[in-house]
This record gives structure tokens, sequence and C-alpha cells, in this order.
């Protein structure tokens, strides 16, 4: 039978609209023979001592067993006692590289079509260490730590990746002209393991300067690679040009090879349960799970599937200005396979 | 004669093209008859032990006593023992506010036409700290500082300047979901001074999220207050959506009502003594200051001549598509006043 040759991956559904988003998905993969079975995993509604947050202990593990993952938007419940669950997530399954491919996607106009790009953040440490602490009254700070363990690791992977996908530059983002210490080691690694690949280009942009020129013309940009609160704000920037975080897949890298795909949109409460969210994000995302295992037939088959569904026009929905529910949607894509 | 009632104001002509847009402001306001007495002084070329920098004391006391200056592109020179010379002045004359006001010009084709905003960056404090150091080999650390003075300061000022100049939203951007402490801090005090001013409507933005926005639509932002990175990273952006930090005006505020006016882009040597830079910058850039002490008619009519030279689209220097020298442009707005 199919289920013993089929590779095991964890889902989270997610909350808000994450439960029909994530259907497409399952009902894609299943048209399109995708020899993946999934184990689902919810969000508790109690927090799990073992993981401080509202993810159990049991999904985390999930992950760690199966080694791929998808997961879809989860609000964070308001409360006290838990952690983030993204957060969360990032740090029990140590993953340390967010990869998030940015591309045009034809027929869907916006102010660029020439986009292209790959950002790469490192997701473990930089501005989110959570070390903050009040000096006296009305003075606080908080730490940005980078170390070189985790910035030789992701930009191993940044050259990694470059080199795996045909990619031809390797940009450093930073600010190492005001934070010489921590942003400087951060290139300093980066510049280690550059000497090992000499087919890419390396150079080094500062974050300013990075983002005027991202708005004045993209296609300068390749491969992105830059600590964590600059993956964050450049990631979310390169999604606006090509149409926002409803049409960016990202994935999570961890240790020993984990992938946790994911949407980065939220879980719009607004429209949850109304047939009217736009897949596109998680679809994509899980793109990115299936190339991470080397299924590129499969990814090749559901990502021109997508696109072609998209540029024909003929189907989308709300959020991208068409009329189609998201089982319409996911229909005429199976419809493309 | 009208030297007795002259204002008299610092003048940093800067390095590279510095000069040559100088010159260009100098001979506008010439024609315009602004009732200002310049008074020039340059970059050192030993670092003066009471600056620890380039900059003399001579010149940070011409600013202090005449309370307002315009400076032009300084490239820090290498080497040791001195500080760069854009933090030696924010720090030495307390300039706490950084304005930049970022708007369309009309005739000048970018992606975007309607952006119309206003980026206040505390420019003291935060990321900007200078406060770094190895804890182990291979970790290092950065600290963040926000104070409540600071930040009290930056944000009173921005609402004061939405009142006004008849602005009707101020927007603070931060990412207090990560930096609960720091990025809190400066939300709260925000939230204090903007109870004081019940006719502007406040609101809060995550950063990643108003990148994003941003590049989507632009027209969605009016007053942005920030902490010192995220007004760098978000200034130089806005400066992309409009056609570069060539063509955006940037004005320092400082205790005591001080204001020092620059133009942000750098000194161009590749082009410098060749009659080819563009000091359009500049001249918005002084343009501000007038406004900063009120002569707000003279301020009208020599940005509406560059304005109007601009969206003319006759003479305009090379790094905008047209041919002009600088001095061809500078006449062209001359005619215009
Ligand atoms: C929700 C938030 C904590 C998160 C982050 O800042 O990393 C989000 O913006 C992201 O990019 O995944
Ligand atoms: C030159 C650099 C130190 C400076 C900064 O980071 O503040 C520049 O980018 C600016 O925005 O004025």
């Amino acid at each position: 039978s199919s289920a013993s040759t089929a590779i095991r991956a964890t889902l989270f559904p997610g909350d808000g609209i994450g439960p029909e988003i994530a259907d497409s998905v399952k009902q894609v993969f299943q048209a399109a023979e995708v020899p993946i079975e999934w184990e689902e995993h919810y969000v508790g509604t109690e927090v799990d001592p073992r993981t401080q947050s509202f993810l159990t202990w049991e999904s985390l593990e999930s992950v760690r067993r199966n080694g791929i993952g998808l997961k879809g938007p989860m609000a964070t419940p308001i409360g006290k006692g838990h952690r983030s669950l993204n957060l969360t997530l990032r740090k029990e399954l140590n993953l340390y590289a967010n990869v998030r491919p940015c591309y045009s996607l034809p027929g869907y106009k916006t102010r660029y079509d020439n986009v292209d790009l790959i950002t790469i953040r490192e997701n473990t440490e930089g501005e989110y260490s959570g070390l903050e602490h009040q000096v006296v009254r009305g003075v606080v700070e908080s730490l940005k730590i980078i170390t070189r363990h985790a910035s030789l690791r992701v930009a191993e992977y940044a050259f990694h990746y470059a080199k795996a996908h045909g990619r031809k530059t390797v940009s450093a983002i930073h600010k190492a002209n005001i934070m010489q210490k921590t942003d400087g080691l951060f290139l300093k690694c980066c510049r280690e393991v550059a000497e090992k690949y000499p087919e890419i280009t390396y150079e080094e942009v500062v974050i300013d300067n990075c983002c005027m020129m991202l708005v004045k013309n993209p296609a300068l940009f390749d491969v992105l690679v830059m600590p964590n609160l600059y993956g964050d704000i450049i990631s979310d920037l390169c999604a606006g040009l090509i149409g926002g975080l409803g049409l960016t897949p990202s994935c999570n890298i961890g240790e020993g090879g984990i992938a946790l795909a994911e949407a980065v949109h939220g879980s719009a409460p607004d429209i949850a349960g109304k047939n009217l969210a736009n897949p596109t994000a998680l679809l994509l995302s899980s793109v990115t799970m299936l190339r991470h295992i080397d299924l590129h037939d499969k990814a090749d088959q559901i990502q021109n599937a997508i696109l072609n569904t998209i540029a024909e026009g003929k189907y989308r929905t709300a959020d991208l200005g068409g009329t189609s529910k998201t089982t319409e949607f996911t229909k005429a894509i199976i419809d493309h396979l």
C-alpha cells in the first residue's frame, strides 16, 4: 500500500482560516499523489508546562520525529505564563534559518514585476534574545546577542542554498558602521563562509541602503542573509513588493535538517470559516517543504499549477481582487496539475 | 545695512560635492533675498581633542550660538581615535529628533505618486548607544537603551510638529511584541503624549508590518515617530519611494530649539568638482531650516521654485535623467523664484 512508502509530515492547521487553507493543501497533495501522510497536531487550550506554551510537547516531538512539517497561522492567545507560539517553535526546534523566497507572480500586477530574491534570516538570537531589563526607573535596556556559532550556521545555510539553487550572489545585510562588534562579528562569519564558495559573489549592504535599493530596484538582489530583526523587517518589505504575506512562502530550517514550512500571514479571524481565505502562502510553503526533501517533481507540478491558476486570473480569492471561494480556487489549482 | 538685521546661520559645506551644492544654496538664498548671513565652517584635518572628532569645537560652538545651521555631506575620514562626524554632531549638539519630510515630486515619476509623510526619528539613543562588548570569545552583545526622557521628548516633538503642520495622524513604529520593555516604554511615552493631543489620531504599527504597508500603499501614513534604528531604516525606505536620498530633506532638532538641516546623501567623490551634483536635497533641507525659524514666505518661494523646476523637466541633473550642470539647474531655480 502507499501508506507503507509514505513520508510522514507534521501538520499544524493553526487558527482562524488555518483549517481551511490546510484543507486546500491536503486536497492538492492528494490530487498530485504526493507520497506524504499528514500527522495533524493542534494548539492546546492549556499551557503545557514542558513547553511553557500552548504548544504541546507531543506536537514538537512529532516535528522532531518526522523531520518535516507545515504550519498554518497561529494567533498567540492572550494571557500570562506562556510564550509566543512562533517563538516556542523556533526555540524548541532550534529553527535557526528562516527562508523566504519572494518572486513576482506572473499575471498578478503590483508596482514591481522583476522581484526574484530569497531572504535568509537568522532565527534564534540577535534582537530576539528576550533579555531586557530596567536599569533604573525610566531607563530600560535590551540585549542584542550575536554569536559566532549562529552566524556561521546561517551563513553556511545561505551559501549552501545559493549554490544548490543556482543563485549567483549572496548579500549580507548589516549595520556594522554603528554596531561594529555585533554586526561586525556577523559580517566576519559571512566572509569566512564566502571564501569557501568562490563561485558565489559576496557583497555587504547596510540595512538602510538595502531598503532604499529594494524599493527602487529589487532586481539588484538575489540571496540576502541577515541577523534576526533585519530579516523580520526585510522579508515583510519584500512580501509587500509582490502583493503581501498572503502570497509568500516561508520555511524554517533547524539542526539535523528539520524543516518547518509556514504561512506567515495572520489567522484572519474575521473571514474564518467563510470559505474566503487565500491558501496560496500555505500552498507555496508546502512546496518549499517538498523541495527540502528533494521531491522536486511534485514541487514543480504543484507550484506551476498555483502560478498558472493565478496567472490565468479566472479564479482568484477576494484578497487578490477576485470572487472565488477557497474551495473553487483549490479546485482550479487541481485542474491545472 | 542688511547685515545688521541678518540672521546668522552656520554652514558646513562638507566634502566631495558638498561645496558645489552649498554654492547652489548660497546663490538661491541671495537671489531670494533671504535675510541669512552664512558663517562657514570646515571639517578639520586633525582630530580636535575637545570633540574627539575632525569637527572642531569652534564649529560646534557656531551652531550653538546661531541656533540654526545647514550641513552638506561629510565623509568620515578613515582612521583611529575619532568619532563619526554625523554622530559627533548629534551627540555634542544633543540633536534629539531627526525630521525627514518625504513627498512625491510632481513631474518626477517613480512607482509611487502619492507619498506625503514625515518620519521623525529619535536620534540620540536606542541601538546607537555605542555600548557593545564581547562576553566570551564568539559571543558579543550590544545594548539598546530606551529612556523615558528621550522617548517623551521625541514624542512631544512629533505631536507638536503634526499639530503645527496641520497633520492628522501620528503612527508610533515599534517591535514591542518582541522588545516588550524597551519598545514598550517607547510606546507608553507616545501614548502619554497622545492624550494631550486629542485632535491628532494616534496609532501603533509594528515595524515589519509598517514596511510592508509603506511599499504597498504609502498614502496610509502621515507622521511616523520611532526609535533610532527604525527611523534610520524607514526614512531611507521612504526616500527610495520618491526617488532617493538626492531628493529628500532632513533636519535635526536639538534642545533649546537648535536646528541643523542636512543633506543625508553621500559626498559622491566620483563626481565632485565636475559641476554634475544635484543640489535638491540640500536646497530642500535649507527650506526646512527656514521653516524652523518661521520664515515661511521665503521657504515657500524657494520650495516652489525647486519643485516647479523639477516638474517642468527642462533642467535636470544627470541623476534625474537630465543633462544639466549643477549651475544650470541652480540658475533655472533662480529664474523660477
Ligand atoms: C509574530 C512575530 C513574533 C514574528 C516575528 O517577529 O518574528 C513575525 O513577524 C514573523 O516574521 O514571523
Ligand atoms: C552614516 C550613518 C551613521 C547614518 C546613521 O545610521 O544614522 C546615516 O545612515 C543616516 O541616516 O544619517
